[in-house]
């Protein structure tokens, strides 16, 4: 398998994922979605922007929602570990034929706006204003009790080359979807902070965000966040699990919020920091990849997604063929 | 809405559901798959049978696997109080035309074979050899940590014909399903240990042995019983869930073991004993019946059972129409 | 050993432990107690009086805190099945040479009040107003989310005497402590509703009322209780625990409300209700009786109570010398 | 407060705690405490050795046991990134005044053996051989099923001085306690990998180890790990716990092995990545920094340790005089 190399001296250190940026037609239904079922903080709001940070979290914000006529994700952003570390990602961005160019945003340091190489929207800053974290104030835990932001997932016909950018960023690739025998990356993993993912690439129709992912402390956070979206009326946006992932390993349960949204709670991460790892790959037919147990994701999981903002999304010439529910069901009627 | 009146005098004392005698091609497969992924202690075995009870009890058994080259269900089983209780058990069926006959059965004491007004295969007994609790041999503690044995639903076209029988044997109704403004009942939850069931009847065809359950003691033993169950080979036997029940309101999930029966994890229930508490009412058409929250059931749970022994199937004049996970699937594809 | 006889058919039905009627120096700070770390539900309140049921009790209460000048147990409670078992209670406790009055009670049924053969003040009544089972109201879930009231313990120089009374009355022995080779009753498991007990006497002075427990659906939340208990400045209250019991088996931790009132949440009771399961005697010089792993309970835990009002507590001719954390550190300091 | 300079470009790249060498008198007996209490796997073993990793752990050890005829640990092991990194720790460490030298040890890449500010014997390593990791073998979990190891906690006179060594080895200080208006280092947590420590030095006679700690997957696994020890026969073992810590907010339980080494499994612990996150001190006399709820750990938690092999421990000038439980007691006696 032909995998781009490790760069263990990287040009500039990102240390994780950070926030994300989104947008939505109604912030006060938002507000309770967020803060009652998935079980984030509100840290600050005016009359165009929520801002949440999670149980945990010492940072200003994980998600910045803005009120927009359109359901779509603007930015999803990354830490760096000092302000030289931005400006060495500026000049490596530059040099690598990515638009780059400062901005400033509320409560954010200095900030780099960035196209990646799968043409996605990225922020870059050092710091935020420092927030008391929230992980011993448990009379304020909701729902699924959202400990810190995790990852992301991007749908891309750029896997390959967005593997490419980011482990020469300094990224790991922990684990990878490539048909045996082929070089084809179907899927990616990719880290920095020394867990499975802080950002994923899919092949698809895109560049499209699929989702973004919370840590949740236990098992029954997951079921517990269900219930709570049963209660309030979102029971419908449950769209996946609780289940249990094949790569990555992890427990999980994906809601949909009322603008399509699609935010991920998951529990049971490995860490994975030691030279000696090399990225594991799995081959896309085993079934293992997509359900250990029980049944595959239904098809709106795979197909449907929000947009990025100025970033159309490119069709595939051969649009991948997933084992949905629906084809599941389906074959399974006919046995 | 007419129900049947609640017998507080009832004329014997049936205590509880207490085993299930179901009949396997395998039995050194079934011993794991019970064993392994549901939790129980293999407390007996011989060449054709196994004797299973779950983690907490004191029973000799609560599931019995005969050897047989059909999968079927022979019996299910409930309790009576004491030998009296037995013999008032005799007389009280057969004035209600139920055939009743004495039995010897290993490992239990005298035994009453009855068939019910669903015909139903029932057997009771009012002892058995005392085994020791393994609730506290935490080191043989497996899969979903079946703790005991709590209940069984029975499909049948005679739902109010059971619900009468057996309230008038002293089960209380706890809940129902009945489309409001009609006497139909298409659901009926009965018990007598106090809680919200030890058997349920639905209608479909039948007599038809739906399901058994067990109660498991947290969340996440749900989830460790459909990771085990992976983790050997049982993934697909994951037929639904985890899951949150409406009726009951217990977390579930669902197995069928390789032979086809379908086993029960759950979680939660709530004690009912007083004398204020009336029967609760459900309207078929209240989407939160089936799924508070996520999707409904496949179709496969609703419609595949297994058989009682010498107990041929009526169907039914009126098929049943639920909403399953096909439908629900179908319809979110046209919206 | 010489037990009191087993009645299986006994003159009249008591079904379950009920509630427990206390006095508070301040009802308001009760009321966050009892509300966010055990996670009672308030059902209703006067100038006087706090009336608490548990999440999934569909009873007006089971938890009455009355306004005093010193806190005490007024009554404990006991659930008969009908108005026809309340009659016969009276005239069963009567012969037994117990007084027994009517009362008029607010939110029960009508109310019969006994002194039984420890002196313990008790109420018992058939029903009370139906309240809506708050098992799904995920949202309204605190602390402890304390399920339903299980059973109470009481300290008492009459062991026998009121275990001989309460079998008399039909309940069963499950559980008991008594030297091997003697004929003493150290302490005593009685039950009705088909777990280890509905009520527990101990031996010591008294009749004192030690504690009464709610049922708590999973570890987790008796970890939580104490999370919310710290951050609320009950850190102190938590007397004992998170720990494992040797007799009943359960988890538990004990908490001291703010007047002294001992409240315990526990998890994993097993339920018992077959003929053949004869009472479990464990000696009083077994390590495993108070302890199965870490520290024995504090001195208060074993000698701190509060009184039960106008029942004034008989000293014991041989004060009871049990293993108490601070016996056990001083032994463990000269080894 | 004058706290050593915080180096975010460090002279080379220590990303983890990464394993302990421990002696112990009886490795069969070790075997089974540290395999089905604390849930580690076996990796190897020969007549001298015992090589333990944890669940998600791909790497050969994370646990050395050798025999011994005096328990003590000989070494606490650190990763660094490459081969390069470990020339420039020696280098380093020389330059510090520490002593280093290069040593072969199984079943690691070339090993630095180092001895830091406060006495402690040191190891450093790139890499081991990859073994496979058990995160999803799950009917391979055990007791308080580890998950990787996390952090040690030393004791020393000398805590500023191990502060200013590892903070300029490139060490963050997360959290620390200090007597408000001085400048007296007492405890100090710092970290490497993004969480709140890799090591810990507390002031007291030594240096000694005090404990090494596992991440423990949810709550009920700390329970779960009491009650296998408890069943075991190594109830007495549980020293302190399960409780809250008020540093670093974890739940945790303590476990003594026979050897009388201590082993921590913990639960919940955030993130730490951000520049703008400044150390968190406390003051010594605050209650919350030992226990938000509950009592105190014993004495024995606090004075009783093992030793480093060739490290002899140096008596402090003023002992340091926690709030014991046995203190905590006493004090209670005569309120």
């Amino acid at each position: 398998m032909n995998l781009p190399p490790t760069v263990f001296n990287p040009p500039f250190r990102i240390t994780r994922a950070s926030h994300v940026v989104i947008t939505a037609r109604d912030l006060a239904a938002r507000r309770q979605f967020y803060g009652e079922v998935i079980g984030l903080i509100l840290t600050a709001q005016d009359n165009d922007t929520l801002y949440f940070r999670a149980v945990e979290e010492a940072c200003h914000h994980s998600l910045v929602i803005k009120k927009g006529t359109r359901p779509a994700c603007a930015y999803i952003g990354m830490r760096v570990m000092t302000e030289d570390d931005l400006d060495r990602a500026k000049s490596f961005f530059e040099s690598e034929s990515c638009a780059a160019q400062w901005a400033e945003m509320p409560f954010q340091s200095r900030t780099l706006h960035l196209t990646d190489a799968a043409g996605v929207p990225l922020e870059l800053c050092a710091s935020m204003p420092v927030m008391p974290r929230m992980i011993t104030a448990f009379t304020a835990h909701k729902g699924g009790c959202a400990q810190r932001l995790d990852h992301y997932q991007i749908v891309t016909p750029k896997v390959r080359e967005a593997c490419e950018l980011y482990m020469a960023a300094g990224f790991r690739l922990t684990e990878y979807i490539s048909p045996f025998g082929t070089s084809d990356l179907l899927g990616v993993f990719l880290q920095r902070k020394g867990n499975p993912h802080d950002i994923v690439f899919f092949n698809g129709a895109g560049p499209r965000p699929h989702h973004f992912a919370y840590l949740a402390p236990e098992t029954h956070h997951l079921m517990h966040a269900c219930d709570i979206a049963g209660e309030l009326g979102f029971g419908a946006q449950v769209e996946r699990g609780p289940g249990r992932h094949g790569l990555g390993h992890a427990m999980y349960v994906y809601f949909r919020d009322p603008d399509g949204h699609r935010v991920e709670l998951f529990n049971t991460h490995y860490q994975i920091m030691d030279i000696e790892n090399e990225p594991v790959g799995w081959d896309p037919s085993d079934p293992k990849i997509s359900y250990p147990w029980g049944m595959p994701a239904q098809r709106s999981w795979f197909e449907q997604t929000t947009d990025f903002i100025g970033a159309p999304a490119v069709e595939l010439a051969r649009k991948p063929n997933p084992m949905t529910l629906e084809t599941y069901l389906a074959r399974k009627a006919t046995e």
